[in-house]
């Protein structure tokens, strides 16, 4: 497998990134290619201070990066040179040694943006989804979409779940998923009529284990496997839980420094226990 | 001060509306009175049951309820012996003894239908929306609107955040609040155009904090003050956080009774720290 990572993109980039690429080649086999898209010699140096020579890496140097805070489609349409346009560029059909998969944690507006243009989309999608696996107390949980579409159709919600549904069996292995859509409460009458409508299409969509709605409350709970969302909910939805997690065990340690300072020692390998289930890398 | 309490309403009406109501009663001054809307027998009865007589407690006995399913507009049209509807009416302007404050934990769309149409609202507020006051990490955080309205135009928006402002200043005493709208990143161009129109009215409020865009991210952590979202974001983003921090206290103690049983015990004094810091009732 070819895969193409994008160096230069993302908050910690490009270092984080380059870290990151160099430690996946463990879990790479022999005839894989890691693809470092970026500026050479950040990469070469990288690698040289991790004494790295492995025949699997190539690089390929670009000169230009699109930044977090640039307008995606003119930066995709006016940095041709930047790491993500020539990344997708070597994901298209007509490239020559196609990408078979593509990474990058940069400006996401532009990878959507890119990737429509070179990758092109799967037959009868109309509109690319981020999906995310989201861990949980009851086991991974699929969210589509985080961020890729703002303002979906009811139709792209219902598309999503097609999308999601496959990820969830086919990746995750669970085997017959349930499918619910995100929405303000359970009942029937709740929700935009966009809502109403995706919830219709979604109905009718053949094989599907659809289950309805589901609220925020039993995402983390196990109330289904796969979640269909637009982009501005599943985006706050990523980030807030993230960040509420995340506070919660700084409060935590906070309070046991406070109260019981010895305490710390022995919560943290029940911490680390939690951490290591719940933590993406499982799945 | 003139208080109705829908003892009918919620997911666990009417018993623990009912104690919830009562052991309000310590917090209230002599010449408060509270006003139980309800089925009368279940009142008395409850209210026998913990030995309470108090001069301050009058029962408005009512015979129908909006259940949680019920759609919230046929419904209070067609229950006008509903505990919502009587209440409600109860604090029209046009009421003798008119309530000064109502609570209610039922159907949401049906207060809000109920309260539009007798209590009116505030001149210049063209749409209610329900503000909740979320423990942070950095004290109280004002999120509105959690529901009333699930597709706000952008100057709904603007005015939940002078509401919120106001809110914040008034009843949690925070001198300049910092108010924010939520979105899916800070960036300028990110976002809905009718964000983006939100943003630029509440830019050009007078005297007016408001510190641009939010995310998800940041809400625990002190961002800002006074979060607005639509109805359906922030129904999500308070129902989400609600079920991952039960959710993760519960998963720890789990990890805890499986890996250092002894701990529970002393993590408990921790854990009530935790929780008085970051509970409501601090507010």
């Amino acid at each position: 497998m070819r895969i193409g990572l994008d160096v230069m993109g993302g908050d910690h980039a490009p270092d984080e990134i380059l870290k990151g690429g160099l430690a996946a080649l463990d879990g790479l086999a022999a005839d894989d290619r890691l693809v470092l898209v970026g500026d050479r010699r950040v990469i070469e140096e990288g690698m040289a201070e991790r004494g790295i020579h492995d025949s699997r890496v190539e690089i390929v140097a670009t000169t230009e990066v699109i930044g977090m805070d640039d307008s995606p489609v003119e930066a995709v349409r006016n940095r041709k040179g930047s790491s993500i346009v020539v990344m997708y560029q070597m994901a298209s059909p007509k490239a020559k040694d196609r990408l078979d998969a593509v990474i990058s944690a940069g400006n996401t507006g532009a990878c959507v943006s890119a990737a429509q243009m070179h990758m092109r989309r799967l037959p009868n999608v109309h509109r690319p989804g981020i999906a995310v696996t989201v861990p949980t107390f009851s086991g991974p949980v699929v969210l589509i979409d985080v961020g890729a579409n703002i303002e979906p159709k009811p139709h792209h919600l219902a598309q999503y779940g097609v999308m999601g549904d496959v990820y969830s069996r086919r990746i995750l292995g669970i085997e017959r998923p349930r499918v619910a859509l995100m929405n303000v409460g359970g009942e029937e009458q709740k929700g935009t009529s966009d809502m109403k409508e995706a919830r219709d299409l979604l109905r009718s969509a053949e094989g599907m284990n659809f289950i309805g709605y589901i609220e925020g409350r039993s995402v983390f709970d196990g109330g289904a496997d796969v979640v269909i969302t637009d982009g501005v909910v599943g985006n706050v939805m990523i980030k807030l839980a993230e960040g509420l997690a995340g506070g919660i065990f700084k409060a935590l340690a906070h309070e046991v420094f406070a109260i019981d300072p010895e305490l710390a020692v022995r919560l943290e390998p029940v911490v680390k226990s939690l951490y290591a289930k719940h933590d993406y890398h499982e799945y």
